[in-house]
């Protein structure tokens, strides 16, 4: 039996390491690549990599990285007239340069996360959505960018003109993460962005069927927080995607592939339940794990 | 008009940087690259950097890497359970990670060379010997290794049963160096190993006759110092190569290849000049680098 998290960046990362209090090892995170990025001779997957040091409890307090790494790697390389636009910690980097090198040996994806998790202590797994590449890009001033160029060289400011899921269609979900769906007794898609870090993962082949076919509940946790985005573009990919930026939002853009909502504001039309939705101390993180998973618990499963 | 010095790491990297305050930006190293090495992502140049660290004044006092350099890639790659045999500093790895890039941009080794010595402020110039992979490869109780592994895990214990430098007699040495040997005025083999060091350099097709055919004298430099070898295996390469381990040994090996011998003990049937060759200071560099400079200028040129 698993709890199933679909994952973004920050959100559902957060929510993950509250699962992990609630669930234990049948937490199992799908976590989306299509931030994924190679450079420094290295396989960088933020998002899988922001998931799993939030569980392994190593997170940094900025919000992403390793807790106290250095950046001696990216000064010496703009020492060196590196244009080093995004920026990975000395540990960090060390992680995505082993799994660059695992990808080399010949291991999927998601064999070299597992080890990697694994190595760094995590009891939950961390799946990669899929094996294959699948890269998110974003259009702004009739530009296309990838997407960690969008979020860090651009910031992430709009207006968003295009979002583009390259190479999803003809990319499945990895038989662990068919699997994961299949045996699970809750399906949560966490508090991510809907259009960058979520509908990636729901735009592979066979995954809204996989989804839908599944015995659990699927309840989504919005990320709009008293009425506000906490980090990052959701507020212009609602407004792409042509909803208010609100837990109605949310839901309408999920539609019928959600059983359920938690959301701190009222929402009709969907089983919800009403809580506060900040996670900002383990407590919190942990109080919505439950009523996430009581959620799910009521829907039936 | 140039000043050509063929060098493998801390023998001859000490010799140019004595050269350095002697000839300035007329100095061109020539730097063995056959033990270059592929791993974590990164090219890694042995020889060239040791050279270039020097020649920055950025060498370590342990004698390799850089000064102040952290070693936090190398922990977490060992946290991760990795068996990291080849310890790189974190701005070690920033340099070698680079120049990977470059090579991946379709750069020459040379240009990533010169691009990355520039970079760190190196007024003379540091060639690659050849742009071609050269592997310098041993064989001990039996086994054939990689250079630095045999130096590293090894620890550089014999016995030594062969030497081959794989590549080489398909590999030229580059135009640069080729017209630098042929603009010189003094044509200097430092004092690092011959037979792991240097005869890479010596085994590139056409790297003899281009010695032989330049107007410059061919001075070495003996790496025997007090009647020992300060540093690596060359006592048990020496003996593999029939040759006593001594400045008579050392010429008898370079044979009519070289002009001239700067050594610190005398030798008989080569125009020889005595003086102490330890290198522990900046005097003592200069001092050396002048002496051998004007060995090659008194055998014309």
């Amino acid at each position: 039996v698993t709890v199933v998290l679909l994952s973004g960046g920050t959100g559902g990362a957060k929510l993950a390491r509250g699962l992990l209090d609630v669930a234990g090892d049948e937490l199992v995170v799908v976590a989306n690549t299509g931030d994924d990025v190679e450079m420094y001779g290295a396989h960088v997957s933020p998002d899988p990599d922001l998931v799993t040091y939030w569980l392994a409890d190593r997170i940094d307090a900025r919000g992403w990285g390793i807790a106290g790494d250095t950046f001696h790697v990216m000064d010496e390389l703009r020492a060196l007239g590196v244009d080093v636009w995004f920026n990975l910690g000395d540990r960090d980097l060390a992680i995505c340069l082993q799994r660059a090198q695992r990808l080399g040996d010949g291991l999927r994806l998601t064999e070299a996360i597992i080890e990697l998790t694994q190595a760094l202590g995590v009891q939950a797994r961390v799946l990669p959505m899929t094996d294959l590449g699948v890269r998110t890009r974003v259009r702004t001033g009739g530009e296309w960018l990838g997407l960690q160029e969008f979020l860090i060289r651009r910031a992430g400011a709009g207006p968003l003109e295009d979002v583009t899921y390259r190479g999803a269609e003809q990319a499945a979900p990895t038989a662990e993460v068919l699997t994961a769906i299949r045996d699970a007794r809750a399906i949560v898609i966490g508090p991510s962005n809907p259009i960058l870090s979520i509908a990636p993962i729901l735009a592979l082949d066979g995954m809204r069927a996989a989804l839908r076919n599944a015995d659990a509940p699927v309840v989504a946790v919005s990320p709009i927080v008293n009425g506000a985005v906490l980090k990052g573009p959701t507020a212009i990919c609602m407004e792409w995607a042509g909803q208010p930026c609100s837990a109605a939002g949310v839901a309408a853009f999920y539609g019928d592939l959600i059983d359920g909502l938690v959301a701190d504001e009222p929402v009709a039309g969907v089983a919800a339940i009403m809580t506060p939705t900040l996670m900002d101390d383990p407590t919190a993180r942990r109080r919505l794990a439950e009523q996430t998973l009581g959620l799910a618990e009521s829907l039936g499963g």
